[in-house]
């Protein structure tokens, strides 16, 4: 196993979030990009050190963090380049990878291994691009029947490198779950934020929170999602009819004036809900909340932050609510809840509006 | 026009919070509930003074906070009640309540006037009541052809005392609009949570925070969205079956081998997403975004808020993600503009990990 030499192509949100999180363990890494000044770009920002293809000659491993559409190409370019080298790529989609790629000669084929961290952010490019963005994420390994021992482990490598956690997970299986869970998704938050136009004038001022939350995805690039949703197309043509039926069966039972299908629809989600792990997971965070209103100003978050830090509270989790047209913000702190009775007394013999809110 | 003396029918979520907004003004309102203990429970936490029915007497307006199915009922109530109070609601739909209300004698109906704040937790109950919930939301006022002028005057100068906007809009746009924004997503969401159950055991670890943001009201309850469906069925189950039909014509495309219907889909939705007001708007939100790292103990947020509040940079919003597994945490703080790189400089000086990143 060895990565301590990693090329990087392809210098975009992921590429240069490699590079950021090798130069945190002091590791450069050499970064190619059809377009040299984005390669730049992420030199700069201290991904690792800008380069042309003939610099990956010297990598140990070279992983390819290019648009899905062209993952299979350029992979098979460096697989070329280099006699020595092992190779990875992080396309969210498998399967169709891995066939292109077997197709080559087996001497070949065998220095590659699939890879997919689960991470991104709904901004592109080397600017959106974090040191952190792979800590404590899940970042799969798929190996084909191809794959050498050699690749697999140095793409294992590589992901714990960058901080995360791996998983070897076969690419068919990969395939479907991210169809599941996170493509199609993607595609449905897009078809429930176009109703927004269609709702008519009053629709942009009702629409709430829970609108926001869930067509978030829905601000992504379309041109990639084309690009992910071809590269997966016979999963994510599934699960959208799996979701599809689902959606026209409980119209159905409405529209015969039953509402039990919904009780049940919103009840099997919320139990399917509680089994991601972490923080979200049910039945419920097991932080206390605490509610305080405070001016917003300058230096009001360092008083709040002050006082709880003096009442010996680490303070897990923190939301911000700007009340608009109001000048005073709301915060919710979550903390352990041992802690919260003395969080609310410490901050309201400081002078502040705090109650508990859970 | 007068509600001085505003009574709450039902102190949940909603009602207690209504209670809560008027005690800033100094204003008590009257907490009637069917479970004592919870007008109780209301009361103890300053939303007002806890009576029965018979002290709605007095009061100048009611306003009932109850759930959906039984809103129609417990406003004819009301009514029936008492010969002065104009009388309001706060139901999610608002055709049906008002259906019900001018079957009554005219003298009676032009009491009410329909009423639906767009505010909103996943938690319910008077614990989970904020003064703030209402401020700068829109509260949608809905008069029938029976709601008298003082009806009406009142339920918007309600409105305006918890803090919210008004937009005057008639029952089925009302409902129409909901049914997109509101009830349809919160059964998109339960329908896309459901596949995490449904994707095997893998699915659970590779499921990332776009497949949370998704699904976060999915955690909603059962029972009242059941509720709320019911009263809203048949803008529901349009609504459902637009989208449905949507996806269904999405994944044909995929499986013909098109994915121009996804790029059309996605940009559509991303088109839609930018008529939304205020923060989440297109093109951007307007603050600056710099990110650190921080150990992940007591009193480490305090100095990162001293340090930016020395600085004189006032922090506008505030995210942490927690690395699991790691002792450290990400923050990322988003400021105006102009004071992106003097809060990165400080906080740099000042010995923590600090970078623009945006």
């Amino acid at each position: 196993v060895s990565v301590d030499r990693v090329g990087v192509v392809g210098t975009g949100l992921m590429g240069t979030s490699i590079g950021l999180a090798l130069a945190r363990r002091g590791q450069q890494a050499v970064l190619v990009d059809a377009d040299s000044g984005r390669a730049a770009a992420a030199a700069a920002l201290g991904a690792g050190r800008a380069g042309e293809w003939d610099a990956l000659a010297n990598c140990d491993h070279v992983v390819v963090a290019v648009p899905p559409t062209v993952a299979a190409v350029v992979v098979t370019q460096v697989l070329r380049l280099n006699l020595t080298a092992t190779v990875s790529d992080i396309a969210s989609a498998k399967t169709n990878v891995l066939r292109e790629i077997e197709t080559l000669n087996p001497d070949v084929s065998r220095r590659f291994c699939g890879g997919h961290p689960i991470a991104g952010r709904e901004r592109g490019g080397p600017g959106a691009a974090q040191p952190e963005l792979f800590d404590g994420a899940v970042w799969v390994v798929c190996p084909s029947s191809a794959t050498s021992e050699a690749a697999r482990a140095d793409t294992e490598e590589l992901a714990r490198r960058c901080g995360a956690r791996t998983a070897v997970v076969d690419a068919s299986t990969h395939d479907a779950v991210l169809a599941a869970v996170s493509h199609t998704p993607q595609l449905v938050a897009s078809a429930l934020a176009t109703r927004l136009a269609a709702a008519g004038p009053d629709a942009p001022s009702l629409a709430g929170q829970g609108f926001r939350d869930t067509t978030r995805l829905a601000d992504s690039d379309p041109a990639l999602w084309a690009s992910i949703a071809a590269g997966n197309a016979g999963p994510v043509a599934a699960e959208l009819r799996t979701v599809s039926d689902t959606l026209a069966t409980v119209a159905a039972s409405l529209d015969a004036g039953d509402a039990s299908a919904v009780e049940r629809l919103v009840a099997a989600g919320r139990a399917a809900r509680g089994l991601l792990p972490g923080k979200a997971a049910a039945p419920k965070p097991a932080w206390a909340r605490v509610g305080v209103v405070l001016p917003d100003r300058p230096g009001e978050l360092a008083r709040l932050f002050g006082v709880a830090g003096e009442a010996g509270v680490n303070v897990e989790d923190v939301s911000i609510e700007h009340a608009p047209d109001h000048p005073v913000g709301y915060v919710d702190l979550d903390v352990r809840p041992e802690q919260a009775d003395r969080l609310v007394a410490a901050l309201v013999a400081a002078g502040l509006a705090a109650h508990r809110n859970d």
